[in-house]
């Protein structure tokens, strides 16, 4: 009250509420900047009060500056709460256009990227297999200009997989996670060639490697050579079948964006089908009963995905099959998520058993037709039995095989020929046994588990040396230059040696790149019913937690790593209109 | 002024203001409403006023009453130019968050649907074949609980037609297009069934249609039938390719979700093939030519928003090829868009030279090869010309051919010998020759141009005669029982007379259905570079229009015209992300 009374005071007499505003106004930048932002409402009210008391209407520069004083000390007059809620709502509101005026300029940077330089054609060829996350993971931190930079991969986009599984029942559109290279390759300083094409061998010896266009148009041009100075392996994996029969031709897997898309189509032609006429019950049981063989984060997901489908959409809409659906997870290990901690573990095959999703452990499929899987179960008492599972749809998520182009470097290079899940590198990703050539994700074994996060960190990790090697060999071509001048000029070769001795120094501080050491950042998945489980690494230990909670973490994790801010944005439409309208239900 | 020193005078005592204020609402309501909306602001330069007259701080709720004669006043002294800003402001506020609450309320009264009853299994069995703009346009009108609807189509979802070129180009992803036949009979007051099979053969002898599932996944059965009592037809037509060599194995068309999907990757195939490494500049050249055969709207909206993707996006990310790129119109016509007035004919044509975009009439295609195509011209002086076309990608966008179950129904029906274009119908759309047999949409002959258009509105048409001759079979089974207990019980059989007479007196009203006529709207046409053409209908006669204004146009008519709230609103995003961030020039 003794702060309104003083303002009120002021007020009397404007002049001396001028003084006193222009004293504070240079006495408290702060407080005056925030009451530049108060509304043109509180000059109308001064403009009033001044009315009240000295008759005269103040002129408007002094009303402007008498403001001030007023706004600072006005706000005492309400009460506390309102103050905070008013402050609140505009910061809100501040955020808000911040964001949107940030994502429209994103968009227009993007579409109005700067003009690129070409790489001087003498540089080093350095050619990158895939667009994965190991290989973009190292385009994104690469600087372009020190290289002659070529990009070879049949998918001519980067795809965000750890959002592959929400992609299958369309709480997710799947162009919401893919980001083109053409864009990824456009931001870079200087350009970069790219080519659709898959390699199918990589000569070693004479440095070069074969391209051939897979893709249905063709030019006469279809197959060519691309030599290199430099090479980057990181075309992944394939799915793994284990040579069970029947695996490939009967179900659908879970690496690209077309299997997404496969899923989804058959998810809804397995509904239509069981909707159809006189369809008998056992058919129906059959055709609504998904299996999902695979207890890892992605099997885990997707479960917990097609369930939510399942009870927010399909169930309302075809309500006559609502008491046949079924999920079941089948797992060759006596446990889901081996990555996670134990008390993780038991809470996801307790949501699990909520949601009825059954979960078939220490169960090896043998053999697959269109109709049944055939697996061996072991019981708790050792003994194995073999079981019949119908089916309607068949999702393969477990398990990576390795790539012919892999398969085909390894078999020429001898130091691989022990290796069985991919190209041995050592601490530097160098393909052992090669030279220069590189190997990063999941056709690399560097000792780590075949995730994005690896393959991520693997990717940096190049692009850093890389750009290292590019300085070095600059700076080494600086110190040779000297030290031929040294001798030729006299006079100043105290300065030329003082010269040579810096740079070598900065040649050293940069020649001493650390191994490559993967640090994890902690393991992630949905679980269903919102619900998600959550293993972080923190200080020294390990964060577990469940539930609710860990899905908005989950979310807003995933939000973080997307490529790009325009991923980010779609995503997180694609969450409020599943939300607001919920799944498609169309096959297509 | 005076109203200023009015409002001052009645703050000076709170009370009398209070009196004056309650007067003041009682008496002009809208002021008194109006002066609610003001902001809290208001309220608490009345505090301050308050506190500087009377000295003695006001009660809340006084202050509160005071509060509307003052802010019914006030706003005098702010000069009109601001507070007309601030009145938009403020509408345009509630529009959004009234906007917003209403797109969430359709969203969840979409998501929770009212229960539903089964009608009566003694009703008349009313067939409804496919699911495109006339079969949708009826079962939107159609109140299913006087029938047992048995809605067959293999495609379970409603395609919005118009807006397919669109897709083509990921303007608009395929998704916001649809919308799920599910829902649509889910929103009915009584269920209908759906079954997701293809009709395959109509018994109009013994009235039951055979049906098939011929999607990937088969149930058990997956062929039975259907008995009718009324059946509408609705299937559509296919793909004309009037005989021409080589044009199926080729060509895309442009009708299904699935070609659209298919040109949109063929696009991107394209200019990655013309971006391998030594493709030739001939090659190129025929990889970047895009032709388009068919002058009708979607023949000009696809050439267009190919030009715009070329330019907007492609160009930017692959600038390699940007000389390359042509687009070229085919049309067997002297002029494109012939149902367009002269006019908008040669703005069209101007607009696509500047466009850049061929437009080659008179033009006969003979013969496609997977490279080229043969074409004929007719010159000017009519001689007639052969000619070779390289192609990259051909989207063959004319003519419409009969389906075979169409041209099986007609083989049956000796009325139909002479029919060529589909099955000729009457005034009334029943199938000429057959019995409790409609048609509708681009399977039905009733002398209209095979339009979306017309469809709609020939469903729409059966819809009501079908609700009222339920109506009238209701009234008929009152009018038989009534006459019926006439002579049996004696008494009171003059207000049985009487009642009689008013049933048979609705019957008449109800009875007297008018014949179909189709009343035209107009046509729209997009021809690129945020360009339209559109012939509107106005009173009796047409106003033509074209350019950029129209193209707002096109996109307003277009919104309003998509089948849900759910559809505009994802257009709409759609439209938004294409402007913010560019179409996606991923392959997918």
């Amino acid at each position: 009250m003794a702060s309104t009374s003083r303002a009120l005071t002021r007020l009397a007499d404007p002049q001396l509420g001028l003084r006193a505003a222009q004293r504070q106004l240079s006495a408290v930048p702060a407080v005056a900047s925030i009451a530049r932002l108060s509304t043109s409402s509180t000059r109308r009210s001064l403009l009033l009060a001044s009315n009240l008391t000295s008759k005269t209407r103040p002129t408007l520069s002094l009303s402007r500056q008498a403001r001030r004083a007023y706004a600072d000390a006005a706000p005492a007059k309400k009460p506390r709460k309102f103050r905070y809620f008013r402050w609140a709502w505009r910061l809100t509101y501040l955020y808000v256009l911040g964001s949107i005026g940030y994502v429209i300029y994103d968009g227009y940077s993007s579409r109005h990227p700067d003009i690129q330089f070409q790489p001087d054609p003498s540089k080093k060829n350095l050619v990158v297999l895939g667009t994965g996350w190991g290989s973009v993971a190292l385009l994104k931190k690469l600087d372009t200009e020190n290289y002659n930079v070529i990009v070879v991969s049949p998918r001519n986009y980067f795809l965000f997989t750890p959002l592959l599984p929400s992609c299958t029942t369309g709480n997710i559109e799947h162009r919401s996670i893919m980001e083109p290279v053409r864009q990824i390759l456009r931001s870079k300083k200087a350009s970069a060639m790219y080519y659709e094409a898959e390699c199918t061998h990589i000569d070693a010896e004479r440095k070069v490697i074969k391209i051939s266009d897979n893709s249905d148009i063709k030019g006469d041009v279809n197959m060519t050579e691309v030599p290199y100075d430099m090479l980057v392996v990181g075309v992944g994996a394939e799915n793994a079948t284990f040579g069970i029969p029947g695996v490939r031709e009967n179900s659908c897997f879970l690496k690209e964006i077309k299997d997404a898309q496969a899923i989804r189509t058959k998810i809804m032609d397995c509904v239509e089908t069981a909707g159809f006429k006189n369809q008998k019950p056992e058919e129906v049981s059959r055709l609504m009963h998904m299996v999902v063989v695979g207890g890892g984060p992605t099997g885990v997901e997707f479960a917990g995905e097609l369930r939510d489908f399942f009870d927010e959409d399909i169930k309302k809409l075809v309500p006559q099959i609502a008491d046949s659906f079924k999920v079941t997870l089948v797992e060759a290990l006596p446990n889901v998520l081996p990555m996670f901690s134990k008390q993780l573990i038991d809470y996801t095959e307790s949501t699990f058993k909520e949601e009825h999703i059954e979960i078939m452990t220490k169960t090896m499929v043998k053999n697959v037709t269109d109709k049944y899987i055939e697996a061996e179960i072991t019981r708790p008492d050792g003994k194995k039995e073999l079981t019949r599972i119908p089916y309607g749809l068949l999702v393969w998520a477990t398990g990576n095989a390795l790539r012919p182009l892999v398969k085909d470097l390894m078999s020429q290079i001898p130091a691989q020929k022990d290796s069985r899940r991919g190209l041995a590198v050592n601490e530097y990703l160098v393909v052992q046994g090669a030279r220069d050539i590189w190997a990063v994700g999941d056709c690399a074994v560097a000792g780590y588990a075949p995730t994005a996060q690896v393959a991520s960190q693997e990717g940096a990790f190049l692009a850093r040396l890389f750009n290292n090697m590019a300085k070095t060999e600059a700076l080494e071509a600086k110190v040779h230059e000297l030290s031929s001048t040294l001798n030729v000029q006299p006079g100043n070769s105290a300065q030329i040696v003082q010269e040579i001795e810096s740079t070598e120094r900065q040649l050293r501080r940069i020649k001493d790149i650390k191994p490559f050491h993967y640090s994890h950042q902690g393991s992630l998945a949905y679980i269903g019913s919102e619900k998600a489980v959550a293993d972080v690494a923190w200080l020294n230990g390990n964060i577990a937690s469940g539930g609710k909670l860990t899905y908005l973490f989950w979310r807003s994790a995933y939000l973080s790593m997307c490529f790009s801010t325009r991923n980010r944005v779609l995503v997180a439409l694609d969450w409020i209109k599943a939300k607001v309208y919920g799944r498609d239900v169309s096959r297509e």
